[in-house]
């Protein structure tokens, strides 16, 4: 077993998972704020050089999973390995989200598509040479990611439902 | 406190920390696997029409962390969330990987930075309308990427120095 403590507190303006946007890019000009520990806000210097970063964080609101699930952006069941729903047997989020700005422990953030008062378990600096893949082909998702402006989530993957 | 259990384990060239490559494009054509534990076969389904995919693993040979590092890739420290060092408050590694191939439970995968037995916490598949931003300013790291195919890692974040 690993255990893993959040390094603070994410703030959105979404309460539950019903109505959130799918996927950051889902979620463009939405704000929202990161409330870092105390013990390490010295851990941030230098972040502010990157226009993007990428949050890990824990789906509080989910719990339970199932192999196979029909996930928002079609309508037939797929693996869940291919698919980014939050019901997971780790259900670790990640979300590459526009840092605005850093003032103290608090960080800016925009483009966001988390629940709000979700646990945050690291930051990472978004790195174009490390992270972007623009030929990568997206199997099942192939023509499916222009939907996402339209595209709320539903309750399906909530803890009532797990 | 968040409790995590590998899914499987990911299998590599390398058996420590020294001399091996930064970030998967510093590791392009290097070859591995992942052993994919019996209970989540069924979850890899549709997972192979993706060409990258995302692991989420947990840094095994790292221990404690510092706030402010000295990177691979500068002189001079940088704030830990500005980096991709594997010594985190919550040690989460993510590699984007090539994906070769799936032979039942077994993940054939390529450009790989991990060490050999690392445990793995998750998969995603990469989707460029999520993940890729290739505008993104990457900061203390512009114009060094160009190092990874030289630079191989020391053993500066290993247990024993940590």
């Amino acid at each position: 077993m690993i255990l893993y403590k959040p390094i603070g507190v994410i703030h959105s303006p979404f309460r539950d998972q019903e109505g959130m946007p799918i996927q950051p890019a889902g979620a463009r000009g939405i704000q929202g704020w990161i409330d870092i520990n105390d013990d390490y806000m010295e851990g941030l210097r230098n972040l502010e050089g990157f226009s993007h970063i990428i949050l890990l964080y824990h789906f509080h609101l989910s719990n339970g999973y199932d192999l196979k699930l029909t996930p928002f952006l079609d309508k037939a069941k797929k693996g869940l390995f291919s698919t980014r729903a939050p019901r997971r047997p780790n259900p670790i989020g990640l979300s590459v989200v526009k840092l605005v700005c850093i003032e103290g422990k608090i960080i800016k953030i925009e483009n966001i598509d988390i629940a709000d008062e979700t646990p945050l378990l690291d930051i990472k600096p978004y790195v174009p040479a490390f992270d972007a893949f623009s030929d990568a082909t997206s199997g099942w998702v192939k023509g499916k990611a222009e939907w996402l402006c339209d595209i709320r989530a539903d309750d399906r993957f909530s803890k009532e439902n797990g």
